[in-house]
């Protein structure tokens, strides 16, 4: 009998490896000078395999990105799950979001590029994951009425409210221009949270 | 005796008339297509005269893009000095600014063009129109508080948190991405504005 194991022919594998060698590239090189051909090289494999699994480059952007963005909702659910005071989860989750764009714009300045282009170019994924922003928001809204925190009729619109009154602190392009004019302080930042939470009917 | 009149060699009457022929040519062939070169021609003086008077292209069009700012700031002012309500005020106040560079990203997409690239060569201009607006807004919260309609303790800072709730509303590539994705509706205009009233205190 044979032993059941991975072979180096699963598809699931193969396309793994791909959005690995690919991710690698981008964040070294830069998203515009990889090719499909440099990718291909690097797994010893033709062009032509990597096209089997992805339509064009711009594809497998998308599967990154959607990777990336993943990361941030995963930030989001984590603080949402937690026992706090909807009010305090809210302030939480926002900051973290923010300070998370901050740090890969900062750190990881190539990763910070590819989300810049997935907004033009992959649109769709950047909107499903605004849209996934925002019911995680909607969820914390719903317990802060619940607890009496928060005075609101419609809790699906007040989450997209506060994910415009706040977009400024996690657009990628709006952050970069904050830091590069100095103007991204952390009493910019509390103020608008503060905001925020009496847009959502909080008293002080 | 002679008469009195304006000479074709005064100095502001030149500083006006290049900024006239420069903006002409931003708006009909674009700001990096035209050069100092050509808006000389058009005077017919030569370019070193026009240096007497800018030091660069970019000077013009820092001037031409604080005149544009100016007529955005003066709807503002004509809507703040009005005797309606503070809270009908600033929704007006509001509405006609996006409405305004809406329009002007529509019907004029050179303009809203050379605005754009001033977000980034001529940041000085832009930074003190904002808060120039931002002063407005002030204003119009100061007169809500005295009124009772607003329930705010530094009316300042609750400007600024107006500014940036609003702000996807009002940067000129913010609302290109809006309308471009058809995610510029009236709806989401109407709740931003609620939104932004409840922040400020307002009870339903």
């Amino acid at each position: 009998m044979k032993p059941v194991s991975r072979t180096r022919t699963d598809p699931e594998e193969t396309r793994s490896r791909i959005l690995e060698v690919a991710e690698n590239f981008f964040r070294t090189i830069g998203y515009q000078k990889t090719s499909v051909a440099d990718i291909a090289a690097e797994l010893r494999m033709s062009p032509a395999n990597i096209y089997r699994f992805f339509p064009s480059k711009g594809a497998i952007n998308e599967s990154i990105c959607g990777r990336i963005v993943e990361e941030v909702a995963d930030i989001a659910f984590t603080i949402a799950r937690t026992d706090a005071p909807a009010p305090e989860k809210l302030t939480k989750l926002l900051t973290a979001i923010h300070e998370h764009n901050k740090a890969t714009l900062i750190r990881e300045k190539r990763t910070h590029d590819m989300l810049s282009a997935a907004m033009h170019e992959n649109w769709a994924t950047i909107k499903d994951h605004i849209e996934r922003m925002t019911l995680i928001i909607e969820g914390v809204i719903r317990e802060g009425i619940a607890s009496g925190d928060f005075d609101v009729d419609d809790p699906a619109e007040a989450a997209r409210c506060v994910k415009t009154a706040f977009m400024t602190f996690v657009h990628p392009q709006m952050i970069e221009h904050c830091i590069l004019h100095g103007e991204d302080t952390e009493e910019g930042l509390r103020e608008q949270l503060r905001f925020i939470l009496r847009g959502l009917g909080k008293r002080n």
